[in-house]
């Protein structure tokens, strides 16, 4: 029962240059189709197939994600959510790390893979591992009846639609409401989250389309920066908490797509060593995140942005409206809508997607077809 | 009572160019100094400081490992250790990232922070942390009497003497060896392993030494390439398992002393994008896990260096010594002798040192104050 539920004229590019733009630019819908109804009359979050029983749900003592490359990402956000809203100590593991490892799991374990084609060899293999070891298995995939999901306990479709470009774009944001999804509904079958403060969140994400869509009405600034920047030897992207994520989302695009130097780190980790890369003029985005989350944290990425700027650094900083502590240090400036602070990456992301994009495109690069790359990696 | 049990003769660089230099040469004296007297006549592994009861340590269901830069390596290789002898899920965090998040931590947790110095800022705030949510802690450190041993439950102090480099090289493998004996320590304490099975591996770490001196003797070739890669725009780092944090060790240093694009990936990780980086001659370090230990691991990675080689990269193999299977796949050989699987970063790790040492005095730097960086990160 293999079925694909889109038209396949929707795969043009629809007058882009290039899919990715043409992805990046269908985010804001992808993210709204990934929310429709999954909030019930009765207040519940819906998966798309469920195999699994509340009881075992609730029976979870420990989450694994595992994941590969962007989606890899996702999962180091859905970190945070997760355990900021269940307390379940969750972790996030390379699939391919994963695999050939001893991890400890068992039959309370939960272990969440995403993968956009539903595909990806290593993260299939990993899954196969955990139920071997009795765990369970949530899939978060884009691609209907495909082999990940087919043989998972659960299952939550993303709605992105045929993603084209091999650089992943809208695969990625919807799986981050997915990964938010996931960890509303857990916190709510174990009785942590009542259905009107799951149906905040929701409505929160529900406002997320038209932040992104905000976002991308603003990016000329950032193709004209990107410009700019094409002839860089390196573009280094800091962020913290669930920056993080994004800076190293940030960096792995413009690997991908420009095949230059591109690194994220966490903040913090930037006086045990990377600092030592910065040079005069050498482009740091720095992710911040908002001051309305927690004080400290905010605090402490401007103090990173005014260190590195000292060393020379040309800050290029993507930082919510109305964040003034960073004006003094920020060489270029790139505005966010406000969001609440686990939901950020669903915005801060975008204006890395565009960044890379049009360095690539800047650079004379197949910005769609990215040397060396699958789209799928069916393959170990 | 402060006190520094080496005398500040040793101190000086010894005849060596560098202190680095003179450093990576002591590793085989620091590694055997931090196994003096650990196995006591009982067959048990002792540790400096023990404020914490034995029965403590078998309530433990949760371990985190906390550290920055290259300490957080030496954590990453710790839980590939822990968690093979012992079962208990470990899990391995910057200490940057997770004083700011909301990790999952209670009385039966116990956090061992890794610090050289003992003073690291991040790392000490994250044991802090952990102290208020009831967890206990084991400090591995570099200082006697420094705050993170003085704030922590038990201390196993590694004996490498003075570092006086700012990049950590034997720091980082006294760091291995005490948390293989503090994985050791946990295993025999829960009644996991006998003292005759603890006995066998401490003498396995007994004969490291004279294999480090061995891979010592043998730096020459290494030597030559890494003048030959001194103008190299970037240099790549692979590895799986026990390999992987090396592979990003190896980077760090480069990164920190030669101040050139240097980036460590889990070789799994490669085709979900790092691999559109490769053209033809780009330099990739691969670290081969000895083929004795898990079959899989090493095929696996023979056939990524293979994938590399075919679109061009210069591949430069660290194996072991017998290990034939990488013979048509290696452009520039490195051997190492025989070492059991998880033991294998304590050679492994050398010549990296070496390569990166070396390409950055051959760039005209400052090996021992590499530019922006502090000894010691004593602020946040």
């Amino acid at each position: 029962d293999f079925h694909i539920d889109w038209d396949a004229s929707a795969a043009e590019k629809g007058g882009y240059d290039y899919f990715m733009l043409k992805e990046i630019a269908e985010q804001p819908q992808a993210v709204a189709e990934t929310l429709i109804g999954r909030l019930t009359e009765a207040g519940e979050i819906a998966l798309d197939e469920v195999r699994i029983t509340d009881q075992d749900l609730r029976d979870i003592d420990k989450i694994f994600i595992v994941a590969c490359g962007t989606a890899y990402h996702a999962g180091m956000v859905a970190k945070y959510a997760i355990e900021h809203w269940t307390r379940i100590p969750c972790e996030v593991e390379l699939a391919s790390e994963f695999r050939y490892r001893d991890p400890v799991l068992d039959r309370s374990t939960l272990l969440v893979a995403i993968s956009q084609s539903g595909e990806t060899m290593d993260t299939l293999m990993a899954l196969r591992h955990a139920k071997e070891q009795k765990a369970r298995v949530l899939a978060i995939c884009n691609t209907n009846g495909s082999t990940i999901p087919r043989e998972s306990d659960g299952v939550l479709y993303t709605h992105a639609g045929p993603e084209i470009a091999v650089a992943s774009t809208k695969a990625f944001l919807t799986q981050l409401v997915a990964c938010y999804l996931v960890g509303l509904h857990l916190a709510q079958v174990r009785g942590i989250k009542y259905a009107d403060e799951v149906g905040a969140v929701v409505a929160q994400l529900q406002a997320m389309p038209s932040k992104v869509e905000e976002v991308l009405t603003t990016m000329e600034p950032v193709r004209e920066l990107a410009r700019e920047l094409a002839n860089s030897r390196s573009v280094l992207f800091i962020g913290r908490h669930v920056g993080y994520p994004v800076a190293l989302e940030g960096a792995l695009k413009l690997k991908e797509l420009a095949y230059m130097h591109a690194e994220g780190f966490a903040a913090g980790e930037l006086k045990h060593g990377p600092i030592a890369l910065i040079d005069e003029g050498t482009p740091v985005v720095c992710v911040v995140p908002s001051p309305a989350g927690r004080g400290v944290l905010h605090d402490k990425i401007v103090s990173n942005i005014q260190e590195i700027r000292a060393r020379g650094a040309r800050t290029i900083v993507i930082a919510e409206e109305g964040d003034d502590a960073v004006l003094p240090y920020a060489d270029d400036l790139v505005r966010v809508p406000r969001t609440p602070t686990l939901l950020a990456p669903l915005v801060t992301t975008v204006p890395l997607q565009v960044l890379a994009c049009e360095i690539a495109a800047s650079r004379g690069h197949d910005v769609d077809q990215p040397r060396n790359l699958a789209k799928s990696v069916t393959v170990e």
